[in-house]
């Protein structure tokens, strides 16, 4: 199984502090995230600011698309992103149109899992050759005090045994990868846990689990 | 029944061409809105230029809010915004972090209707408080030919019903708004239709069908 890459959110409110951090933490992590806060502060500039800064690095734009998903689909690629996310709960329709953009920029897409989405609807998602999808606590839930469920994992499990790789997300610590041995997990995100002063001593803490369970 | 106001959805990915259509249409729409493509292409520079540019309109930033509820509400109300969008697939600790911000401020929050919701979810939106929901065809729906079915007419009804005001979009056309008669609306959103050579017309062949379907 490919082993799980450690993705940074970057969900400041300004591009000057947003890049700080990128700079910050470019050394130990595989995947830079243009958060939605970033993206709706800055626009696209936010995008192509860090695409120059980081050239190597994959780049996903956190759009969390729910409509018009051509136009924006192709805004942040042009911009540079390599991943967008999508919603769940966006119409099929909104998903094919990204999709095929996506397709175009030799790009993916990710379904952002929000919402009452049914495994039907993941089917629906593979069937359009979907590769990629989020599984997450949301910030505001997590916030709330609801954990990893065991519901959660049954459902990670079950996306992931239809071929989908999940990056995994809400509050992730080391402690907690051994929960999602099997999985395909395609990254882990964190914001403030990677960005702060023990961010690189988090990300070896990550790496030493991901090694000891994705092998 | 208050009469239902006409909205302007602004999806240009450029804040210039935003404020040309802004400026044209002002005199005739009573509710301006940085769509979704518009405030991710541009940041919140795109709400605060029109928020100076149009002191006297409601002004809403539809940000379809799915998670960290509280920045985004902040950001969009400190730019400017009356009403932000919040998405029905956002966890409800997220809806709810949106509506305490939103009073802070003394504005607004939309509930945008996708994906798989159920009237609890509904139910549980007026137990927080809240007024206002978006009901349409998705773009790309629309694009596929998916019409106004009498299943939306019911929910429409339905929410209606539960107290929710809805403002309607998704192709809008004068000839269709019979079918809302009955129906809480807030406004009628257009984009192209009202931003073109006949979006004068419009609004008043618009406005024509509200004073006769709504008293």
């Amino acid at each position: 199984m490919t082993k799980p890459m450690i993705q940074i959110a970057l969900d400041q409110t300004s591009l000057a502090a947003a890049i700080e951090v990128a700079n910050n933490v470019e050394s130990y992590v595989d995947v830079i995230e243009v958060g939605t806060i970033l993206a709706f502060a800055e626009g696209m500039t936010a995008v192509s600011t860090l695409r120059k800064n980081h050239p190597d690095h994959i780049l996903v734009c956190d759009m969390k698309t729910t409509d018009g998903g051509a136009i924006l689909a192709r805004m942040a690629f042009e911009a540079g992103a390599d991943w967008i996310t999508v919603s769940a709960a966006a119409h099929i329709a909104t998903i094919n149109a990204c999709k095929k953009v996506a397709d175009e920029f030799n790009s993916e897409i990710q379904i952002e899992i929000y919402g009452n989405w049914t495994m039907e609807d993941a089917q629906a998602w593979v069937d359009l050759g979907i590769t990629q999808a989020i599984y997450h606590r949301s910030r505001d839930a997590e916030l709330a005090g609801v954990g990893w469920t065991d519901a959660d994992l049954v459902k990670m499990r079950e996306l992931s045994n239809l071929g989908i790789e999940l990056s995994i997300t809400g509050g992730i610590v080391p402690e907690d990868l051994h929960l999602f041995e099997g999985i395909k997990a395609k990254t882990f995100i964190a914001g403030r846990a990677l960005a702060g002063d023990k961010g690189k001593e988090t990300a070896e803490a990550l790496k030493e689990q991901i090694n000891r369970y994705w092998k």
